[in-house]
């Protein structure tokens, strides 16, 4: 009867849970949330079998769990800044630990050493869609997962929680917390803080009517979550301030070519349509 | 037998041609196009039954049509720089011309004074995909289209016009040209330059492998045609100004809010994600 802890019941947690279910990884999930209304929602929804009242730090490390049961795994989904004393509580109850944080380091970094049964992961499947009511079984099919062990992560975990990922269907990318929260930092992270930027221009419009599909495309991803996201800008600044610094130089640089009328402009823009396009017939 | 000369037979015009006849506006539709490729092939996808060769100013002033015909309507769907022209060719030759470019003051101050019987409109309806095989019947249907008339424009052509946008399915919007470039400066225009940048900013990384479904999104519109872009861009620049020096102010308050860890961080995602959902939740 493997079994899985949990914690954060939200679109990422709740996806996973179904998912692993549904490929026959785990029988009974054991539900926490910091949010009581989540955590009933998760329940009423048949993510979760049971849960587990009250925080998680007591809830776990008090001996109300240790002595009923060890899970086979736990994976922590709360957002970044929670990451870390999750994953201390929970890694005594557990086989192996995961946590599925866009921003590795930062959590790496605060748990200095990680437990050796910690193994930290992040799925880039999120959505600008939030709790359990938007959680899917499918959620990481064909989606990149990527997992940043650290030296003190124990290998026979690591290649534990790989499986999980591969038996859903995803692409496991392995590289260090650093090389990844630069990676994200430029494909997700930027993107969103622009976004976020964007849409508090425009609220300062009139009106927003008759936008366009194009609008509604690159302005998707503001609607995430603030907290999950301001966890995520915070703790990952750093990386993001350099692409940020290019990207201002670069609109600079491209508005001036717009107002000259200038014959570079089309190229610029060809160049860029280039490199987009290219994305999209990668592998996936 | 209701006619159109179709003017530039790409994904609009072509989308036009298509819509209209589906809907009855038109049973011959006549194409040009600058490129006697994209020419052939709308002609082979059945989006045109014949083809006027040659350059559209010789074409059409030179007696060639003139004596022919006389269109029921013209529809000039060419990058922004090239619709003037073609107007002032197009308008003797039939009832009503009309354009689909992305900018309306600069092709209404280039033809100074526009000829009565054309109506400048824009279907808020392009998208990251060019020329004849992307063109779709459906591409107007629930979609805005802007209209916006001068002193000059014959009512009865307006009128005409409007006829034709709202039986293939569209919401017609009437607005001056300025309030409409100002309005699309902000809603199409900005993000485009924003996803063009961020693409060259991203072209300068190592690998792009591993994206997700947030910057598909965000970056979508960056695929789209160099050379239409570049008109826009160039044309409207002048509006598109105060938006970007507003956006990259705030980018830069945004990020210090990051650095900082500051506790209004979360305050302006979530504010600016509400701002964002209500954009959906409007009608369209």
């Amino acid at each position: 009867m493997p079994s899985l802890l949990l914690i954060g019941t939200g679109l990422v947690g709740g996806s996973f849970a179904l998912a692993g279910r549904a490929a026959g990884l785990f029988d009974r999930v054991v539900g926490m949330d910091r949010d009581p209304k989540t955590l009933r929602e998760a329940l009423a929804l048949g993510i979760v079998d049971s849960v587990l009242a009250g925080a998680v730090e007591e809830a776990l490390t008090e001996g109300a769990v240790a002595p009923i049961r060890r899970f086979d795994a736990a994976c922590v989904a709360v957002p970044v800044g929670d990451v870390a004393a999750c994953v201390r509580a929970a890694a005594p109850c557990a086989e192996v630990v995961f946590d599925v944080g866009s921003v590795k380091s930062a959590i790496v970094d605060a748990l200095a050493p990680p437990p050796a049964n910690y193994v930290p992961c992040h799925p880039v499947a999120g959505s600008e869609r939030a709790g359990p009511a938007a959680a899917s079984g499918g959620l990481f099919r064909g989606r990149v997962v990527a997992l940043t062990p650290v030296p003190n992560t124990d290998p026979a975990a690591a290649r534990t929680v790989r499986g999980y990922w591969e038996q859903l269907g995803a692409r496991v990318l392995e590289e260090t917390p650093a090389a990844h929260d630069r990676r994200l930092a430029l494909l997700s992270h930027l993107p969103h803080l622009v976004a976020f930027a964007f849409m508090e221009v425009a609220g300062r419009a009139d009106s927003l009517a008759g936008a366009g599909a194009g609008f509604q495309d690159f302005t998707r991803i503001a609607a995430a979550d603030a907290r999950i996201w301001a966890d995520i800008l915070s703790s990952n600044a750093g990386n993001v301030r350099p692409y940020l610094d290019d990207l201002l130089a670069t609109l600079r640089s491209f508005a001036a070519s717009a107002e000259a009328g200038a014959g570079d402009l089309r190229q610029r823009i060809a160049a860029a349509a280039e490199v987009r396009r290219a994305v999209d017939s990668a592998e996936p």
